[in-house]
């Protein structure tokens, strides 16, 4: 329960179509694990390919899943003619992502017509249990009037 | 030239190594195109498994290049027994990255014995010309006495 | 009840010996308000000199107060020998900050021996209701065998 | 020279009428040292009232010289009937503010309608000589049809 009223009824549908259209959750492995209005989480099992030298899911694909999800929970309150941008995020590694699945969880903390701020805290599965790797500040922009889809 | 002087002078080889071992590197098709002592240009052909929803460059994409190419400026200057660990870092995107091939320029700032600081400015080529689509700042953490290898 | 157990017993006395000395602190009129392990609270009541062009609290003054709060809440962890420094920070500024009182909550959200992470959530308070105005994520360093005191 | 064509002829006078009614500017003892199309730049003089625990410039002190600065470097290329919000900033400190006088340099680096990105870095003058100590990212966001003064 987030408290968040959606504009658009169908915004689980527009998610789930928008990130189905993203190439890079494919190359990833990503996949939609929750959608909610401005709560959406975003989930990625480990392989080798997402590794950095040490072994552990590297910081960019940690930052991949979580600018995906902060958007997806900013778009599922966004009105049904627009379409969302990343203008920002920070992003603090707080511990190793040295685990089997990687969940990163966008929650809207301040929606707004033109802009809305998100924090993402990103969990790594070791050994059954949730552990905070990493915690993200992001600013997003509600493109009006634009088609969510593919550049013309 | 960057003025810096590397504390070792394998500084390229251990860049080139450690590279090689970042299996998300690999899957983006990211090349090291420039390794000088607190400088490493990393660039990403274009291929539609690296975009967001547009077609351009996922921002995530953006910031997997830009963080190694950061991580790998500052572990140039690093000396031979020690890691490099990403604190954080916050990107700002400052224009669509569209275009055929991205090349992330990593610059140490400030270097220092436990922390660097780095500014990566990420170009989209379009047209044969390059257009700046990012600029990141970054924390970096010398692991001292830790070697760069997997984990045991 | 914030689950921390300090290193030092008289972390309390150090933190309101350290907010003291911090002339930016007697300048702005900010009072330590709430002092727990790996949670500090610092307030500041309105005057003019504190706003910004619209009258409300600058986004300076805001920052300043949010800075010093992590940062003694990072401080109240650490060892009896040490001083803490400011590695960098990032702010939302997510309302205006119009109100009659503004109060920096600073939370540690993961103590290291060498940095520390803190959230700061900063709230105005107006017409007696508190309203979050501003977030920032905060990466602070220990500085080991460093007195806190003033230089020499 | 910057390079930036000012939308608003009157760009100088407007940025001064504003600063001056910044309270915080004064109360920190802030000069406006420098405007142009896209660059502004806010100097300060130390004293004992704007210090840390150390003796140095309060990081806070340093933000709120930045976050001017910056702001008024990109309220200097938008149009007469608007006013300027900052979205967020974030800030490295990479050396101790430690010195006579601190310069802090607004750059915009992407003006655009909604969102305007600046870098930027702020100098402690020591011994005559101007050294580094932070480095800002920061987005501001243009109020339409918003009047510049104070709230009714």
């Amino acid at each position: 329960m987030t408290g968040f009223v959606p504009k658009n009824p169908d915004f689980e549908a527009r998610v789930r179509d928008s990130f189905a259209r993203q190439g890079a959750m494919a190359l990833i492995g990503a996949e939609l694990a929750h959608v909610a209005p401005g709560a959406v989480d975003i989930a990625v099992n480990f392989r080798p390919e997402l590794s950095q030298q040490h072994g552990f899911f590297h910081g960019g694909i940690v930052g991949t899943a979580a600018d995906s999800a902060g958007g997806y929970a900013a778009f599922s309150l966004m009105p049904a003619d627009s379409s969302v941008l990343t203008v920002e995020y920070k992003m603090n590694l707080i511990a190793p992502a040295d685990g089997e699945r990687l969940i990163a969880k966008g929650r809207v903390i301040k929606p707004g017509r033109t802009l809305t701020i998100c924090q993402v805290d990103v969990f790594v599965v070791r050994g059954g249990r949730e552990h905070r790797c990493a915690v993200l500040l992001q600013t997003l922009m509600t493109m009006s009037g634009r088609n969510d889809g593919p550049k013309e």
